[in-house]
């Protein structure tokens, strides 16, 4: 039986599950969609979409009795209380990141979940990426050997507008807290400590809204491993997304994905395409493959690939960065930890 | 408004453009699905996808006037009458390669089509993968200068059944036809002359059929050009699709797709991972894309990407070829067309 | 103890190999130059190098008992009767490819040396590149399986001048030795059947002087293996030397060498370099690797790694190409090999 | 004129220099060799080499009127006392990395070259290497536009005996000096501060020795830059050595070498090389070029491409990168380099 679904926000990302969901996941039926600011346009193409409920409440979901599991795709300072609400009335929770901003918050909410007994996914696509999960599948299959060195360029092609980032947290939480989960992922391990350095090189105007467009952080793991993330707002040739993990067996690298193989000869050189521009691009079998992941965890009585506990823990060592690049000194992930 | 379809054939192929008619094109809508030897599974499967009209008799989609066009999926051997049946029913159609494996067959079809003032675009769909459009782009935006030499690697990764073999026209008509297709598009030029050669290296029992399993053939475009398949019914390391174009002003070669990125390095030396499987991972894309193509021709009333008389020259060049590699000398696809 | 080595011919190819012996090859020493049009800047360079013997007389190298092994360096035309001095001399010769583009001349030059039991090797560098070299040892390592098909791209960054064109022996002799030679190496077999086609669309004085600028040679190998070489006397984009090897357990291909691997991604695109320009650039290790495999048969006793007879033999391909070409069919090497 | 030179030291890098300069450098002549252990074999082998002067006392080098030029290869801690005495013969001076582990000794040095007006290269051989040289020069030219992040990978394939380790003033001092010297080369940019964390992950012997074996430097440079440094004394897969330079306009990123280009298909995989193996293979023509380079700046009245000053600041920023480790903080280059 399909595991019937409804999605709470129908912007850009609910869009994504929803598609998802209704044309390439037979295992799940998209039954309904909620969004407070629900447009005629919209209400068109969620009907189109097959979806029997279709409105501006968000309750109309929740108090639907068939529908099983919940994607909340709304914003991000309403995660929180939708995944309160959904565990509530006992549905399964697929959350996009991050769930909340306040780490209180977040730990409510994960409370909410765990009393309720439902399973709660967090939204880190990008352990699904195809090429991420294969390094992970070398390491756990022992061809890396003890991982030692884990590195991750992760660059988006254009930066938000400065207005954006000014309540965005900042661009460890907004940003780099996919790197910190990716991390995370790859090491198999916790993250204990954090450096982080950066610069305002691409937009004086971040700077001004008191935020980096540029850094380094340097990660070191429970187990004993070492890592660095590197992180630019604005890569001109498109979004940057490799992962390297080193170890005492091997090595595994990532390279981008590209819109096609051709390279071109001539007399001035061998010319291939860029990589593919964005997320949507990129991350676009992800988006399914986490979204299928959860429906088989949920129908399988088996645990979530991404809990409410790692976005918690990813959390944590976003904070870390940003005290440790506002304080000029490693941090401990520990100290965040322990100051809630 | 959605172009109207109605598919002929519920087997592989038939399949595919379904579910990418039905869920990846909106531009066109699945209204019926007909099969002389429905089955229960596929008559719920067609029913899912939101199928109007399920039959057993394609007259049922023929008949049906607010079915626009006709895609045809059904068995070689009745390709050439759906095609005559449809133009007389006025539909636009999208017919499988071959049409048929006779050519006075196949030019009744194309007569029928031209008669009835309909389109008729033939089912070649590596035309629309991405890395070889690619190449075509460039060739067309004068990256490459004046086409030379055109190269095709094509090689399965494993050999039909014998019995198969038997009845399949040969590797040439079988096989080959993407490729003569395919070099035809790369040199913008039709094929004027033809020499094969072949070897059964791959299953004597192919040999035995009558048939060969390795081949190259030399190819002579009326631009001048020159080129060469090369052909395997078995590349144990998976599907080897690869195209080279090389002229005055440079080259471009497309490499296969992969399944991902990943390279492994280790103290043997460097893995990675082998190309994609068969033609339904390598073409998956281009299977929606011809289809889009055809539905923008239709809608937008401009010539279809692949015509009739494609089909038509293709079948010359194969027929060609297996007369050269049975006479032993080159062979001028005139002398087969003239047959005619 | 080291090898003594006397070199006839200080032109190009003399230059390198006499540099490679004098710098870069301890098994042997550069005893003795001759060069019957030596000038004095030659001369100079001559005694830097540290020869002993610097000579506008061959016969000064072949009669100085000192001198072990002779190189024949000079024009073609000259190499024969050098063969056959040498060998009277009793000298290990290592000869400029051709031979002759007499067969019956060859034949006689290789019918001296065995008389005299002196070892001969032919100077088919390409077998010593450290790509094709490479190939060769996983066929030989069973990691290909039973070779199916051989295909070797034979690109010249820019033609000779018409007037050298003109008593070259034509793209076949003159250029497409190299690829008979390689494709013989790589298959492990010897060339049964040719057929070649061809095209002026470089140059038309290329054309006028009778001969074509781009080729493709279909190949049958006597082990059963078919090939394809393809060559053209302009890329562009430099020195396009490439071989493929498929065959029943697997396949190996060798791109190109480039002058470094960076590869510059800006908006535009991905931009890397050409490969290496032309010969002396991509074969410079060859060349010593090949005098170095000379120098150990002949101090090991051992048989040299290309023989005269596979001089001998690739003569035949290239004769068979040629009137190929000319007679618009496929010609049997034994037809050649039987005509002398 | 060929720049004659005589070489103090007849260890490995002194080998490598002697020869090239020998054999490959006709812009300079071997004129003699000192060692003070110096063997009979090493004598035989620096005769055959064409040197004159073969001596046990490095004096008869500086005392020979005819040298030029001094290249010292001899033990680190003698490196300085030769750079003096060198500089009061009046000798051109190109000295092996680094010049002393003291700084109070690096600068007495330094100054007694600047004294005498002679030249003074340090052997940051990296610079030259054909793949690091080429990402500079797109960045000069501006095709990256404005540097932002610099990242070096740099690994070794095995480590050095624990004995070793313990006296080469850890591993910032004794491998990470080039990767601050390359850091400093790609940035254009001094490095104004660290940030270094590290980990015992190969040998625990190393950790008894007081060191690390693997480490990541995080960087800031005076131009506003950020990088990292990520090493390792083991990767199985051997050596492996990679740039990446991303700036405003674009990005460069530079591959290891290989021992050639073929790749094997078959049905587990596809398989190519491990890297070259270690810095002999990998900067064989580095050393050259670096050679070469120092030649010409003697020869043309021209600056050194790494000057003493260079080789102090590299200094200056491995003594921070230690102090870093030690004292779990971001440390100040300036910091270390007012302290003397």
């Amino acid at each position: 039986m399909a595991l019937k679904t409804g999605i709470i926000g129908a912007g850009r990302i609910g869009t994504i599950h929803a598609e998802n969901i209704a044309r390439f996941i037979p295992q799940a039926s998209l039954e309904g969609i909620a969004d407070i600011k629900l447009t005629a346009e919209q209400e068109g193409w969620a009907k189109a979409l097959g979806a029997r409920i279709v409105s501006k409440d968000p309750a109309d979901l929740l108090k639907d009795s068939s529908i099983e599991a919940i994607v909340i795709c709304s914003s991000t300072d309403t995660h929180a209380d939708f995944v309160i609400a959904a565990s509530e009335a006992g549905k399964q929770i697929f959350c996009e990141k991050p769930v909340d901003l306040s780490v209180p918050k977040v730990k409510e909410a994960l409370a909410a979940a765990k009393k309720a007994g439902v399973k709660l996914q967090i939204g880190f696509n990008r352990r699904f990426d195809h090429n991420f999960a294969r390094i992970r599948k070398y390491t756990l299959a022992g061809e890396i050997g003890e991982v030692q060195i884990v590195k991750i360029t992760s660059r988006d092609p254009a930066p938000p507008p400065p207005a954006y980032v000014a309540v965005s947290g900042g661009i460890f939480i907004d940003m780099a807290i996919h790197d910190f989960d990716m991390a995370r992922f790859q090491a198999g391990s916790d993250i204990t400590e954090v450096y982080a350095t950066g610069a305002v090189l691409v937009d004086p105007e971040i700077g001004k809204a008191g935020d980096v467009d540029t850094a380094l952080v340097t990660l070191r793991f429970a187990n004993g491993a070492i890592g660095v993330i590197d992180n630019s707002r604005k890569a001109v040739y498109g979004y940057d997304q490799r992962v390297e993990v080193f170890g005492s067996k091997g090595a595994a690298q990532a390279e981008n994905d590209v819109p096609n193989t051709v390279r071109l000869f001539n007399e001035k050189g061998v010319a291939a395409e860029k990589p593919l521009y964005f997320f949507l691009e990129r991350y676009k079998q992800a988006f399914i493959d986490e979204m299928v992941s959860f429906i088989n965890a949920v129908q399988g009585g088996k645990p979530v690939a991404v809990s409410g506990e790692d976005g918690l823990e990813d959390m944590y060592a976003a904070q870390a960065a940003g005290k440790s690049l506002k304080e000029k000194r490693p941090v401990a992930v520990d100290e965040i930890r322990r100051a809630y």
